[in-house]
């Protein structure tokens, strides 16, 4: 039997309690993911074969991480034709999302002049992407989409899928996950998952290329892994993934059956998932949960639906402001505002992974195919940045050039401030510019 | 004696091994930095107290951490006006180009339509900001311009300076570095630095606010501080913070006296940092390395040059064109394009940090004055990011609607996905609404 936590109108001093998430810590995984980090930058492939074997179950050679273009053929033989169908679509509308969504992103540079130095910004594709997709018992094509894509969009050279294989598959890879990598414009897939994979594409091995970049959420010890790396100073990473989350803003125009579903398709995800539901109408919010503790019993994956339940939280509010200054300092993965005008609210948020607006843009659209992005900061991340976007797979380099007739200027500028800062040999580079400058005159 | 290491043309498999820098791992830092955050996040205000008295020698009660208003004011009297001057050219300079580079940052929102859902980008500062301004025994007044500067254009609504205290200041706080913090528009500083300053804020004590994002400069215990409360989910960080770099491509234009010049501005920042002379011209390769050994013996911070000239590196290609592969290859904090016709070079950057076009515009330009920002990658991690910029301080949130007349498809759409994900709870959410649209025909 699940019973839910209900609170209504907590005053502000404690909005602090509620809003905070189960521990995001993944620092506590270091002692599991460090040796093996350790193993696979000394051995290289040899490691990354055997932490597969002991992890995964499955021997393999190095030369058969890398899945063969006739493997890749096999696996559009294999997918369903409706799964086929419903992966294009879903590919194609991420990416016309990605591509006109983040203007810039694509062009050759920006460029534009500010008094006397010429100043502007080159854009330019990180090189080598890898793109983390979870697997072992589940498939996630999905997330082979969400990541591919906008990598692809950005114009990265390289853009490989990590995934752990799994003894179910014929080709040891869902066929799905398959599909959607090459949909969406990998160059390639490797069957190798978990902090093994990690370390390998963060230094890379004898058949493991080095990237420059680690993308895509994994469970605690590949996020550990990916922080690990990263301070090592080996490759850059995007963002943690924690739990996944969704806070629902409802107002009386809620229907209290989809908001139970609404709930459940996140508490669904795994037991850590935390599914908060902020409404302005009492009466939505009790009836919702009378039928949530009703339905979740006969609900499909009822165990870790009321494993995840014990994470959730209602709150109610007087009123629907209140409710969205309660989101905003939550800072949820997926912010819902199932109400009746939502485009008010919108304007108001200020902080979420993604927003859906309206009762009928259920969280599961975005998860797949309305085009935005569903690799989204968790843990109040959002407080800080937002979803995934072609903006994580390029560099922003700023140029700039001085014109002859600023040099003085801005060479007694940086004089003065090069000996504040006690770097004379600043200010001696410039000095001798300035008087060249006097020379020529 | 300083003598420079010079390679001609080496072969493409050698450069690996050129490009790269002293370890650039602060994990190594952490059995130092770890218990002062433990501390820190337990007592709050008193571990902070304490291990300012113990790092910098100072003792404070926490009321005195927060710089006071007359206190600032005094700052402006203390600082002599052409260094007031030159700060104030600098953030206008600086505000100038943040405000123009990044276009689409400060605006509301963008919006767009794709196929029947309805999706765009809200652009939401970051609320809560700290800086982290280096100070101790040196004064880096122009680190509190580059990162207060584009927080404050990004519009972030509470943006604070942290930065150690020093006895020898009348303020513990060199007064330029507070005027720079005033000018630049922060909110308010703190005089206190190090790892217990970064755990402060990552968390908030009794007087230091809790911030979302932690930017800026530090030493190796900061930066490893910085990671460590990123990877404990507390708040999100800008970039870790390597020795600094510069990579000079140098065609036979250059002037050898001035290559000096350029390679001892970078070399006097730390005897870890790192300058490369990438040249063309064998003949101005010598000449520079030549007259750099005996310019050392008598420049200001020779003891420090002599150390991290170490570090350095000239090499020789027959062509520019590998001058400019090698230094992508290298990925450079900062890329001086000491030649002729820079502006063709530019056009085939791919990594750097920042470029500096013409003989004219050597680095410390860049530090203090023409516009870009000065926090900039190193260690390589230019493969994969760029400068510090108003984007790091903003989140980019999708937002999306599915129309009436997309439900179906959709719909159909997630159901098929779902049920390859093994999500049945995602599949009835949409279903849901599919069949109210259903109803409603």
């Amino acid at each position: 039997m699940v019973s839910l936590k209900v609170v209504e109108n907590p005053p502000r001093e404690e909005w602090e309690s509620l809003v905070e998430r189960p521990s995001t810590d993944v620092t506590v995984f270091r002692e599991n993911v460090v040796p093996i980090i350790d193993d696979v930058l000394k051995e290289g492939d040899a490691a990354v074969s055997r932490y597969t074997a002991e992890f995964d179950g499955i021997d393999m050679d190095p030369d058969e991480f890398r899945v063969s273009e006739d493997e890749i053929e096999k696996a559009y033989d294999l997918v369903d034709d409706d799964v086929l169908k419903a992966l294009e679509i879903s590919v194609e509308r991420v990416r016309e999302f990605h591509e006109r969504a983040y203007p810039g992103v694509g062009k050759d540079s920006w460029s534009l002049c500010v008094n006397g130095a010429e100043c502007g910004v080159l854009i330019r594709p990180v090189e080598k992407v890898a793109c983390y997709v979870p697997g072992g018992r589940a498939s996630y094509p999905s997330t082979a989409v969400m990541t591919v894509v906008p990598a692809s969009v950005a114009g990265c050279d390289e853009v490989i899928v990590i995934t752990p294989p799994s003894k179910d598959d014929p080709l040891l890879v869902p066929a799905e996950t398959l599909v959607a990598a090459d949909l969406s414009g990998a160059d390639a897939v490797f069957r190798v998952g978990g902090v093994q994979a990690v370390a390998g594409v963060a230094t890379g091995t004898e058949t493991l290329p080095e990237v420059d970049k680690i993308v895509g959420p994994g469970n605690v010890y590949v996020t550990c892994a990916k922080l690990e790396v990263y301070a090592r100073g080996l490759v850059d990473v995007d963002m943690p993934a924690g739990p996944s989350e969704v806070l629902v803003v409802a107002d009386s125009s809620a229907d209290p059956d989809e908001l139970v579903l609404d709930i459940m398709a996140q508490a669904e995800h795994d037991p850590m998932s935390v599914s908060v539901l902020a409404c302005s109408d009492g009466e939505v919010a009790r009836e919702t949960v009378r039928r949530l503790e009703k339905e979740v019993e006969d609900a499909p994956r009822a165990e870790v639906l009321r494993e995840s339940l014990r994470n959730s939280l209602v709150v109610v509010f007087e009123d629907l402001d209140t409710c969205l200054e309660f989101a905003n300092e939550f800072a949820p993965e997926h912010l819902h505002l199932y109400v009746d005008r939502p485009e008010e609210l919108l304007k108001k948020v200020r902080s979420a992974g993604a927003v859906f607006l309206g009762g009928d843009t259920t969280v599961p659209f975005g998860d797949y195919v309305t085009g935005p992005n569903h690799v989204l900061p968790t843990g109040g991340l959002a407080k800080a940045r937002g979803a995934l976007s072609t903006l994580d797979f390029v560099k922003l380099i700023p140029f700039q050039r001085v014109e002859p007739e600023a040099l003085d200027e801005l060479a007694r500028v940086v004089e003065t401030l090069a000996e504040v800062e006690g770097l004379p040999n600043h200010a001696r580079a410039v000095r001798v510019r300035r008087s060249r400058g006097e020379d020529d005159a």
